[in-house]
């Protein structure tokens, strides 16, 4: 069973509950957006205590801080959010391994087909050490002329054997 | 003060409670990835029933499968997912903006510093019709090469009044 015929009746039970939520404003109270990993062990709401309409929460694999510069400057110069914080966590796929191997893999999983040669443009943003890594995304943003000089920009690892946070930067 | 002094205290009640969240595994238990938006009112886990360990979440400006394609690909051919559920929701900011606009106000926000001019190399990658935005995004996905063949797609829009999800495709 696809899992999504799952959450039907799971979002209803929510949808009864939902009250006042339904009055949220579109920018976010708190004026921050997370940045954090897609990794399924992360639920960033209970983790961090954040609710509903607190904060933009952007997350891709790794928690890269290049890949969410898109959606930072909406976040900033449209809905008014001036804090970052850059979750990246122990244990994280982007540690095990490198884009030439993963575009390698990609094409040899079919060689006939010559569409698959575009994952060589993809630079899939790997990092070799966890908290360097943070350091690193902190810099890019603080240093990127299209975030906002104003912005408070933190790092933090988040591990996902005990569920607690620290902050690096 | 900056939010993220709150969610210190907050983080020490999670931990406390973690068990055996700890021995969850890297790879999501549903084999599914949910691509949605990075909107602060919407809480994927609290909307859909999802618990930590089962799906990878994607989040940027819009939920836009275009800019989630690097995740997505690790996602399935690293950590085994195959089925992807995209949502995008009313009371979007993405349907409020285009990309000449946004490029517009960040270059204007400083007239005399040429790095913003930065920006106009980013797609900001709105939508004008919901529905269709997601019907869009499915029909990227189905069609990108590099996304699996046997990929489960589905279409989906959150409504932030109500929280009820809808499926579109």
């Amino acid at each position: 069973m696809p899992a999504h015929q799952e959450w039907v009746e799971n979002n209803n039970q929510y949808a009864a509950t939902f009250g006042e939520k339904g009055e949220l404003p579109l920018a976010p109270a708190k004026k921050l957006a997370i940045v954090t990993c897609m990794d399924a062990r992360i639920n960033v709401y209970a983790e961090l205590g954040i609710n509903e309409g607190d904060s933009h929460i952007i997350r891709n694999a790794g928690g890269c801080a290049k890949d969410a510069l898109r959606s930072i400057i909406i976040s900033q110069r449209l809905l008014g959010t001036r804090e970052i914080a850059v979750f990246h966590h122990t244990d994280c796929g982007m540690l095990t391994f490198n884009t030439p191997q993963l575009r390698k893999l990609v094409k040899d999983s079919d060689p006939s087909n010559p569409a698959l040669n575009a994952v060589d443009e993809i630079d899939f943003l790997e990092f070799n050490q966890l908290e360097q890594s943070v350091k690193d995304d902190v810099t890019y943003l603080k240093e990127n002329p299209l975030v906002l000089a104003e912005t408070t920009v933190t790092g933090w690892v988040y591990e996902v054997g005990t569920g607690k946070i620290r902050q690096v930067v």
